[in-house]
């Protein structure tokens, strides 16, 4: 099988929402007037973000959920992708597998595949996603204020708990264990709330090197500080009855792979974040303030701070 | 030096032509009314696209360089590109020679670097780049006609007679060998001129898998063949004399890494065609003609068929 026939049998299907797919030099995108072109790009490189073993279908997912997942952040709609892939060699059942479950994910966001490029060489997954998002209205790191309401969508620390449990530092009850790893492997990009949160979220960043990491961006983005609430961050880690009581709080907050939504909102703005939440079917759980003071601190319900620190997962510390 | 550090460092400059650029989630684009937006992308593999001692303020040229000539063959205007690199460490001396390559390039095309992800892995460097093209103005694959003349942009197969003398199966006086070795790690993307041939070429693609082979995606997509004159084919390779007569048609044929532009456009636009080469200040020679017996041949001056066989390269061949 050569190079061309690859990308002919596992990658090429007709482009829906682009002018011009796969074959050509270029695929073209055509946005809609009045909307801007949010694009995001994420490598992921075998032995660093997934292990050699890993399986091959999940691990199609995961490359895509990882970007639309920055578009979920932005408030963007997926429109299209592009796929750069290094291969050691083209292997026909982990070819099928892994393109089966990248396609899976394509199509239910309507998202295209409309170019990339095949090479031989150490496995390597490099995805650049774009969507739509009306000129203007795009969520940034840097909208967050003082008085606003900080947030987390769904369930955040369970990936990294899976990935302890495979490196064999923790023990989980294999029912439990199986949900924490379809956290880690099958992470569920919030496309919907992101796009929902359009005109009512002031700043937001998907949650993928840790909660309190990743947090400290938006804070930094946007000259404010936080106080986070202990007891309505614990929750948030779904396995939270099988782990040790106090590795909970680092599981939430520095956990990372999690691709959930993190972001503020007024706080008279608390019904139409709930609205938000029911119509993309994606829960949503208020877990602190933004306040003047610079830094990121976690409270108890007495007000009292807790010691932490908030490192973010860096490549290259 | 961490992977925040890194960014700030070596790749964050403002954007001049993306109203979002490094720094958030997503980039944002946005075209000017009217017109598409060409996407390609590109991978680069330690081992398999350079080698290993590879001067890294080539390499970040070229790593661009590839891309805009995609852009270059679809008569896009570049606009914008993502990185995404995979390092085996941070070496600064590295970082700093291979981002500063890679930006002179940019800052010549004012093409932003707007996005993009870092991490540790087997080096790789693969980047997504944007152009914008009026609607329905893209040169494509498919348009090639019987009887349209075929082009080729400046010179064609040094950069594999230079690779042949690192593998050591040629040797070159030094002189001649430091200008192939130009075209192989400096390759020159023929923006300009493939924005000047909107209107006038029917089809192009740009040369990086070799001359025969590209061509041959060219009459596939536009279902017709072509003859090409050995005699205006040969005076394409700048260090013919250096060598071997029976090797010279394979160097021009089969070389690859070229990235000139391969082109077609009818006989009667031939005073175009030298406008639009003046225009870009880039020599074009007419080397064949579109024909509708499928296949691609190679015809003497007395139009007798030479015996010529035209693989392109595959990496999974």
């Amino acid at each position: 099988m050569g190079e061309f026939d690859l990308i002919d049998r596992f990658f090429k299907r007709p482009a829906r929402r682009s002018p011009l797919g796969i074959g050509d030099d270029c695929a073209l995108l055509a946005p809609r007037p009045g909307m801007q072109l949010a694009v995001s790009t994420d490598m992921l490189v075998e032995g660093r973000h997934f292990f050699p073993e890993a399986d091959p279908e999940s691990l199609g997912h995961k490359s895509l959920a990882v970007n639309l997942s920055d578009l979920a952040a932005c408030g963007a709609e997926p429109l299209a992708f592009t796929l750069a892939l290094a291969l050691p060699r083209a292997d026909e059942r982990w070819l099928d597998a892994f393109s089966s479950g990248m396609r899976s994910l394509a199509h239910a966001h309507i998202c295209d595949l409309v170019g990339g490029d095949t090479t031989r060489g150490p496995l390597n997954v490099c995805i650049t996603v774009f969507g739509e998002v009306p000129q203007g209205e795009a969520l940034l790191r840097s909208g967050a204020q003082e008085g606003d309401d900080v947030y987390a969508s769904g369930t955040i620390g369970d990936a990294r708990v899976a990935l302890e449990v495979l490196r064999g530092s923790l023990h989980l009850p294999p029912v439990v264990f199986a949900d924490a790893l379809g956290r880690l492997e099958r992470p569920t990009p919030r496309v919907a709330l992101g796009q929902a949160l359009r005109g009512i979220a002031t700043s937001a960043i998907d949650v993928s090197d840790g909660l309190g990491g990743d947090l400290q961006h938006v804070l930094r983005a946007s000259n404010v500080g936080a106080t986070l609430d202990h007891d309505a961050l614990l929750p948030l880690l779904a396995c939270r009855d099988h782990v040790p009581e106090l590795r909970r709080l680092d599981f939430v907050l520095g956990g990372g792979d999690d691709y959930e939504l993190l972001f503020t909102a007024p706080a008279d703005r608390r019904e139409a974040v709930q609205q938000a939440s029911a119509q993309a079917r994606t829960r949503v759980t208020r877990i602190g303030c933004i306040e003047r003071k610079p830094g990121l601190r976690v409270a108890d319900s007495q007000g009292r701070y807790i010691r932490h620190t908030f490192a973010s997962f860096d490549h290259f510390a």
